[in-house]
């Protein structure tokens, strides 16, 4: 294996949301990411109710793919099994043991979660009394680019804000000698050249199918996911909705290779394993794997802070403590963890600028499918 | 519930090994449970061959419970996959899909394990090449003194070093106007009155019953546990072998009360939530309850130290480290963390005088099950 793409590799690896519960954790700064679980909350609902109007499993398995840490992880399996529940009062059928499987990366900070799993369990004795049959919470580590369960394991698969995250940076970025080919930059920008966005389009399609027929093996036949993850709304991907959060980055960093602070290489030779894709990229994938159809989809606007009332701070310092809480590990590994507190100081300043002069949005994509 | 019985239940829910990799770390101090599980190879591999003689499943299910942290966890793993694998070249057959359950309460150090699965998996698909199917690790964190799988779901259950801890300490260990019964002791002793005695050892057939019978619903027919914990040889529970360590625990603790350093009612009202059964009461339990037949038992004496070679420490340093590693959670939320390096301080001279005038050894027992 190449070096570059080796090192691509080992990045990942050790990719993780910030942990523990301090100022800087993803735990403190996953409000974003709560609206978007928000947003599909009434898919999912469906999603349970249809799987089990149609088959009444003994044992119905569940995951959430890039489960994370914090609150949101067990907000989401609270609420399925909530849903799971409703269904089962109203079609007046026992409840079906729940296996409940949360899928991060290894490095993901799962004692984290399951600090708070004593908890949960009494919150749902309680609130189901004797009603409450089995279920079983358990944590699944590894890429969901992979396999991770024994064949026609799954009934529901459920992921938020995760499958952007590409198995790797794509490789093709240089030119024959080496050579950035997207100078300056650390994601798709307006001034990338083609064979640049071609060969993050292609990395996408590539891990989006994987994760696809990994889960078709996995999954029974009438089982559903839903997926949600940040995309476009344009066919251009250059458009500012999908990658302006990228460029204030970058020139965050281009703003302290200016005044010596960092190597401008350093720079040049990072590309941000990402993907924002259109619901036609999206599509096409899900159809030539031919495994699944799609029931639904949608995009909508999220705000760059999720929208929340702001206590303190400013959009800008929200925005950017977001976006540590997520970027730091892998930042670091690649610039090293003494200019991470300047980087987003700066990046809050860039985002506080954007912000008070445009109405800049992130897209989300929602789809829900069906295994056939 | 009684407030103390809450107390003695949550106080367990904490109870942890000692996590990360630093010098009092469960990690770097757990050779002696490491000479425990090479002492049970033969039993887990003559298991496995067993299994997979009287059936051939498409996916096995394997379980350790109390798989604790550091490199113990997945060594015990390695070595099952390697006699799985062994029998299918044996057997000429293909390989089970194998998906493999580590459990252990939820505040185990999980992430300390799946740090370390990138590369158990690469050494799996090096040593085993393109012969190496599917083998899933997952972290399934709860009491196994409870349910914690679907029904059927497991082929072989493992246990190293972890049934001798009880779900709680038991009840009933103060008089009616809520005095000690055991004062000045933290667990049985010599001076222990007989209702103490009785107390511990029901509570031991209680706990160890629940086991048994939660593994029996998500066992197999023909699936086979092997259990390893400490026990003792005789039918007196105050024998020397079985309680000595708590012993000089007690007197560690009660030296540091004679010199002001800490409360006298603080030790009267701890009792450890540990017993060291013997092969009858074990036996008994499995019979009464039904639906495992004992097919081997054996016990035998361990060194305190593990008896490995020493490097720099002495061998009650050894000891009082490889105590501190498991017990400093427990004694932390009790006595406070204050007095933790003066405790083990202590109990290092008192283990190391001791064993220069006494041969005092553990007593590990080892039981293999068939499910009926």
């Amino acid at each position: 294996m190449q070096t570059a793409t080796r090192k691509k590799m080992e990045t990942l690896e050790l990719f993780h949301m910030n942990k523990g519960a301090g100022e800087t954790s993803y735990a403190m700064n996953s409000s974003v990411q709560n609206t978007i679980i928000s947003c599909a909350e009434a898919w999912r609902k469906k999603a349970i109710v249809q799987i089990l109007c149609t088959s009444w499993p003994e044992k119905m398995g569940i995951a959430d793919m890039g489960c994370s840490s914090g609150p949101n992880a067990l907000r989401v399996i609270s609420e399925i099994v909530d849903g799971v529940y409703a269904t089962t009062r109203l079609l007046e059928r026992p409840p079906p043991e729940l296996v409940v499987y949360l899928n991060d990366l290894f490095a993901n900070d799962f004692n984290n979660i399951f600090a708070s799993l004593p908890s949960f369990y009494r919150k749902q004795r309680q609130e189901k009394g004797s009603g409450f049959g089995s279920c079983f919470v358990t944590a699944v580590p590894g890429t969901f680019y992979g396999r991770l369960f024994p064949a026609k394991t799954l009934h529901f698969v459920h992921s938020s804000s995760s499958l952007h995250w590409l198995s790797q940076a794509p490789v093709g970025l240089e030119d024959g000698s080496g050579r950035a080919l997207n100078k300056g930059k650390i994601y798709i920008s307006k001034s990338s050249p083609q064979c640049v966005l071609d060969a993050y389009s292609q990395q996408f399609k590539n891990d989006f199918s994987s994760f696809i027929a990994c889960r078709s093996h996995e999954m029974v036949t009438g089982g559903r996911m839903v997926l949600s993850f940040m995309g476009r709304t344009t066919i251009d991907p250059t458009s500012d909705h999908s990658c302006y959060q990228w460029e204030l980055l970058a020139r965050s960093l281009m703003s302290m290779v200016s005044q010596g602070l960092l190597e401008e290489k350093k720079v040049d030779c990072f590309d941000a394993p990402y993907y924002a894709p259109c619901m036609e990229e999206v599509k096409k994938v899900i159809e030539k794997e031919g495994s699944f159809m799609v029931e639904e989809h949608d995009a909508y606007e999220i705000e760059w802070d999720g929208g929340m009332e702001l206590q303190s701070d400013s959009r800008g310092e929200k925005v950017s403590r977001t976006a540590r809480a997520v970027l730091e590990s892998m930042f670091e590994s690649h610039f090293g963890p003494h200019i991470m507190d300047e980087l987003f100081r700066r990046f809050a300043q860039h985002v506080e600028e954007h912000l008070s002069n445009n109405d800049t949005k992130s897209i989300n994509l929602v789809v829900s499918l069906v295994k056939l």
